[in-house]
């Protein structure tokens, strides 16, 4: 079955707004098996909507929408979606019921503009909304299936597990299996070249690569026949990528690598804590991320300053004097501090220059200093990246974790 | 002048990335007065590909494409495009320069799927690759213009910026003005219905309203003349929704609270630092995203044990015992405690429970305290929030700055 997804809204178009929810239904109408084909945004204007449904209608099985189901003015998914299909709205009492009694958990009065919300497909199964109140639905009419989902990202997450996946579970046929390998440590167009051959001389399963910051993932899809089958058939090629590309790919099961670690950290049982100067914070937050990351995670500093690294992390005067603050000694003192105070099996400090200020020649932008204290011993790496201050900040974010996952799993050799 | 971006890649469909370039572009292309009426994704399929230039151009004036330049098997995205357009492509010896040179310089040998890079189309503007190997180009036939960018977003934005706008600015003739208003504190359906007499009486401007986690864009877009006339309406509206909203409006400026409050700390010199337990670093790396802030963020602690808070902060135990981590006395506490560290003109600490664990009656997920220590007064919000970890972690976030802009604002009315 293939399926275009037809997002919704003018703050869209207007770049306000970035689309998550096609990300998201993509990823999981794959995962159902459903070929996504298309993404299509369009605003909230009737002609072009309405055209949009129409020329896609033509070309797939199933338009899954999301956005234009709320009591705005603008709201007409539902409306456009419907007349295209062929299908009539009635009011459908139980979602009138259910979106007052919303509001008055709330303590707040129903507005007027809300009534639109409880007008339904005719036919079509209704899905409750547990997170707002517009309710979406599908409605399946000659061999073309509409799914109207809200588009807030936390309705329509809850929707889709909730009414969509075992709606569309009941009716599967085919299977399309899908592994993520995720490397880190080498670009796209280097993974493609060392893997050139797998990738052309292979038809099922296929390979394909994308990149992310700092990260490559590799896509192995089969469609062979059943899910064991393809399991199968994408086991071995598994294991010819990861001859090929040792350390560097370090999941199989489509990880960030802070994801990854911090996975790692909690399973082992390793503590960790953290200090960080240019990345300011966002190792912690990584790492907070994730449920559970307090049995591991007791604290971090973010020490800005040189008064910050001396007072915080007991880093000596002597060496900013002699080396600076962004030196592979500062990144080194900054860690044994840390452990000095915490005590943890791993104390990651970093240390460097994010821009757009502050470089110069001997120390330009870029040069960071990632160092990982570990049962007394501390790895340094020296970071010397382009490009802005996000992507120096994520990249070495991403670092300090792919040095602590290559210590935990004895794979560290300095690279 | 209309507009559609087309953006190329399987990663897209999969899901696997989030199409960050859509907004991006849209967001540029509308401030250079064009009206972008389509987002479509397509994959690396050369039928559905050729599909969607040959529909698009029918229904606009320009098309701009993002990925598939690149140098793998997949990238083709210049090839089938020009062929919808009519155009040839031909060898551009300065771009393979370029390419061999950039090789040269990361002291890396050039493969040779890289020379597919350097064909482009004939009788078009390259557009050069400042950070990455693939060139880009614009070319027009027949008045239909194709814009070729590169698909990583950073080599997007560059060439965006150094490229395209002066491009498009030379042969632009029609205005279109935007102002972006941000709002902290109200949903967007409240927003609406405050509103609903502005937006449903005007058509010029016209208001419309997109809602980000705890945060409520109005945007308001005039087309009546030029920028100067256009500038004038918009006055009006803003200060009507001004009077309506009140304090609820905290930027013109399309801001997000996070960036809108860093850049009001660095302009009126306040230092600032952090305590975070359940935002667990979010806020310090909010901070340190905006360039500059090293002026007045000095150090931040992430404390998510109880003993870092009694260690790092001085929270004493007898607080702990009696009314738990989570509780407006620990944010007190943590606050003032970390003003005795830090002597910081805002000291902002939170406490919270962000699920999935974690939660009792008492004491549910989504509890969260902000306190921010200010002058010799602390300034203390509860927050009782629904949704998921993310969700909570970055509404208590923005709460907290969002705290901090009101009090340098003179804004504080504990609401």
């Amino acid at each position: 079955m293939n399926a275009a997804i037809l997002t919704i809204g003018t703050e869209l178009l207007m770049g306000t707004t970035v689309n998550t929810n096609s990300a998201y239904l993509s990823t999981q109408l794959n995962e159902l098996g459903i070929n996504v084909l298309y993404h299509v945004t369009v605003g909230d204007n009737p002609k072009r909507m309405r055209e949009a449904f129409d020329t896609y209608f033509e070309k797939v099985d199933m338009i899954v929408t999301s956005g234009g189901l709320g009591p705005t003015q603008d709201d007409i998914t539902k409306e456009v979606g419907c007349a295209s299909l062929g299908v009539e709205l009635s009011i459908h009492q139980d979602s009138l019921d259910r979106i007052e009694s919303f509001f008055s958990r709330l303590g707040r009065a129903m507005t007027e503009n809300n009534i639109r919300q409880a007008y339904l497909p005719v036919g079509g199964t209704v899905l409750e909304n547990s997170r707002g109140t517009a309710p979406g639905a599908i409605v399946e009419k000659n061999g073309k299936t509409l799914v109207l989902l809200p588009g807030p990202p936390n309705e329509l997450k809850t929707m889709f597990e909730s009414g969509v996946k075992p709606y569309i579970t009941q009716s599967n046929s085919h299977n399309i299996t899908s592994r993520y390998l995720s490397i880190f440590g080498l670009g796209e167009s280097s993974v493609e070249s060392s893997l050139i051959d797998l990738i052309t001389e292979q038809t099922d399963p296929s390979l394909a690569t994308y990149a992310k910051t700092g990260e490559v993932m590799l896509r192995v899809t089969s469609s062979f026949g059943s899910e064991e089958e393809n399991n199968a058939r994408i086991d071995k090629v598994v294991e010819r990528v990861r001859a090929v590309l040792g350390n560097h790919l370090y999941s199989v099961e489509n990880d960030s690598i802070e994801e990854y670690t911090s996975r790692l950290l909690i399973e082992k049982g390793f503590t960790i804590s953290t200090a960080e100067s240019c990345t300011g914070g966002l190792i912690a937050s990584k790492l907070t991320d994730v449920p559970g990351i307090s049995a591991v995670f007791d604290r971090g500093f973010i020490t800005y300053s040189n008064e910050a690294k001396m007072e915080e992390l007991g880093v000596s005067e002597g060496i900013l004097k002699a080396h600076g603050a962004v030196s592979s000694e500062c990144a080194e003192a900054m860690a044994r501090g840390l452990y000095e105070q915490t005590g943890s099996d791993f104390s990651v400090a970093v240390t460097g220059i994010a821009g757009p200020g502050g470089g110069s020649p001997e120390k330009p932008v870029g040069l960071v200093y990632v160092a990982v204290y570990h049962q007394g011993e501390v790895y340094i790496k020296e970071l010397k990246l382009s490009g802005h201050r996000e992507r120096i900040r994520i990249y070495s974010m991403k670092t300090a974790f792919d040095m602590v996952r290559r210590i935990i799993e004895n794979k560290w050799n300095g690279n």
